[in-house]
């Protein structure tokens, strides 16, 4: 699919033409996770993201029973514009699904929340490295020690992506991520793995283990799926997400996420 | 009060010793504007917060019916560390108040939002000149034409504070503020007042004018006062605010609040 306005990727996905990751689709555009729970749970929720904005950068939040996001994307329809989502019932997975016409109801919030898509665009425009890119993998996300500060019924320990990072490009990687804090900002750690209890960088919680060569440094990012293992920790009765890679394509561009 | 440690500061309020504005008060530490409303408002707040994160910078939420901001000053107590609060009913100035002992209910929920104090501070440090302060006067307040996005029961105009800065000082004064984003960030409007419905810089709607000398161009920042302003639109049955000047003293150092 060469499209490149995120209008007609939706449209394409929603017509179900689409069931792939939406890695590379409508490039230069803010890519988003998704994350559908009752209202109930909303205010403890937001109120997490806002003690935890670095792996919780909330892009925006749903009028409650609406799925449509008037700010990112007006008139998309989070039920049917992902090419595929997940349901959890009680903290389980329950089944994945490729829209959510049939389980949407009028006490859902949907939470569209940053994605390391797009510092990751910024990082190569810059001249750093992506290895897991390079590669072909999913990014390594590593459980750690580090605590995010707890919300009502939601608590639980910061997860990290790691980048490895040419010596000398670790002060670059930092000032360009870190014009982004709508999408996870500067990393949060630099090195030492064991200093936030990651005692094996071949064995990732999350993703795939990649190359780290001579030279390099481990640097590590508040990751977007703290929000979501989190959320699953306080099993809620229902929660939905998208599935691994199949994000929501917002109409914003990247650009208008670095900080101003 | 010679006092630099806000600890000692917030003591010597709680004892009734200090009843008069904060600024000044524990240099370096951010100072808080302070917004309390019963819980069944807090989630409609919050988003409000979230949806318009430039005039309403959350540093800290309370737990419900706890006055104890562990975050930013753990503790302290939001109902006696203030010198002065007011109370509005359904919207109108019930009392003014020096502590909170009476009042406070297991249902409400403190906000504390950014003040720009903090990035006067660091204007100041840069070489950027601020008139209210050369003047001894309270910053200039205007109401816009620009809309908030509303969230729930909440919506309502803009406010923003001005200052005069020498045009080769304006991009300075850009840079340097929009660092913290914690505190209002950037202006968000530089030049022209017309163009974001301000009709005369002689006539604030809050605070005193200030003298806007040869050379210098009107520069705009979102502006704390319009949660407030906001809120009371809304009429709640309760809230309570810091009284205008008399701030919360955190914990934080100003340094902290720079974007990362």
């Amino acid at each position: 699919m060469a499209a490149t306005d995120p209008r007609v990727v939706r449209e394409q996905i929603r017509m179900g033409k689409w069931r792939r990751p939406t890695a590379g689709l409508a490039p230069g555009y803010v890519q988003a996770n998704l994350v559908i729970l009752p209202c109930e749970l909303a205010y403890d929720f937001l109120l997490f993201a806002q003690r935890n904005p670095k792996p919780c950068p909330v892009l925006e939040v749903t009028e409650v029973g609406s799925p449509e996001p008037i700010l990112s994307a007006p008139g998309a329809d989070l039920r049917k514009d992902l090419p595929r989502y997940r349901i959890f019932r009680e903290g389980r997975l329950a089944e994945e699904t490729t829209d959510l016409v049939e389980i949407w109801a009028p006490h859902l919030v949907a939470f569209l929340l940053g994605c390391s898509f797009s510092f990751e665009s910024a990082l190569l425009r810059a001249g750093v490295p992506v290895r897991h890119l390079e590669e072909g993998k999913n990014v390594p996300m590593f459980t750690t020690s580090l605590p995010c500060v707890p919300a009502g019924v939601f608590q639980g320990p910061q997860v990290v992506s790691m980048r490895p990072i040419p010596a000398p490009l670790v002060a670059r990687a930092v000032q360009v991520s870190g014009r982004f804090p709508a999408v996870h900002g500067a990393p949060i750690h630099i090195g030492d793995p064991g200093g936030i209890g990651i005692r094996d960088l071949e064995r990732p919680d999350f993703g795939e283990a990649v190359s780290i060569r001579p030279g390099e440094v481990p640097v590590f990012w508040a990751c977007g799926v703290t929000p979501q293992a989190v959320a699953l920790q306080a099993k809620p009765p229902l929660m939905i997400t998208h599935a691994p890679g199949h994000m929501f394509i917002t109409d914003l561009r990247d650009e208008s996420l670095a900080a101003l």
